[in-house]
């Protein structure tokens, strides 16, 4: 028994500010802007950029007590975290968990798309930060 | 003028052995396994997974001297660059290098997969180490 991923839904970028971040991912690379979104319980403005049928967001943060200030602060700029879709997340978390991954969100919360998601522990990732999301309920 | 990136070709994560990664992406995560393929000039025996139509490559040394030892010590295992589709990396590269983005292979070579790559310095892409793919010609 797996998690059951299928694909990437996203990948989180963390950046001290939007506009010289979207130079780049926008203007630069050349990825078109989805949406600006702020998400104001977790201190966070978040750009969506397509990359095919995965997004690229970028997250920067709106206070000094953001989701991603601590990690501008010791890491810098770079990439936070992967989103894997999951068909059934419940499932997903309670396999996981009893194979001893280490879930940091044993209950699923709403992310910025509004689907169902939770993070496991990178000292279970290889030093990645995981996100699954399940594009099945929302 | 940009560098028209399209997609995410594949995602590749620093890990200091490849078994104990598998063990989590294919076996917890349930990423199908594509292939292992050893690249002896890079010091790097590399795992392909499928994620959708993004490939995960768990890149792991062969060597003490091979192309992410250097990250691993300073860093350890996690996410090591991103890799984008671009319809004519030649092209690509010229216009990056003209807008001021600061270009590592400012001529390409062949990636892992076949194609011609080349990567782009993190201090132009917000900390990301980013890699162009082209998958037009081989």
């Amino acid at each position: 028994m797996s998690a059951s991923a299928k694909k990437i839904n996203h990948l989180g970028i963390a950046v001290h500010k939007l506009e010289p971040a979207l130079a780049f991912y926008r203007d630069q690379l050349g990825l078109p802007l989805d949406s600006i979104v702020d998400i104001e319980d977790r201190g966070l403005r978040v750009a969506f950029l397509k990359a095919g049928d995965v997004l690229v967001e970028l997250l920067a943060p709106l206070r000094e007590d953001s989701e991603i200030s601590r990690f501008l602060e010791t890491r810098g700029e770079g990439i936070h975290h992967i989103c894997f879709e999951v068909p059934d997340i419940l499932s997903s978390l309670s396999t996981l968990s009893e194979n001893g991954v280490r879930v940091i969100n044993t209950t699923p919360s709403v992310g910025a798309e509004g689907f169902p998601v939770a993070f496991l522990h990178p000292k279970s990732c290889n030093g990645v930060l995981v996100e699954l999301l399940d594009p099945s309920s929302q």
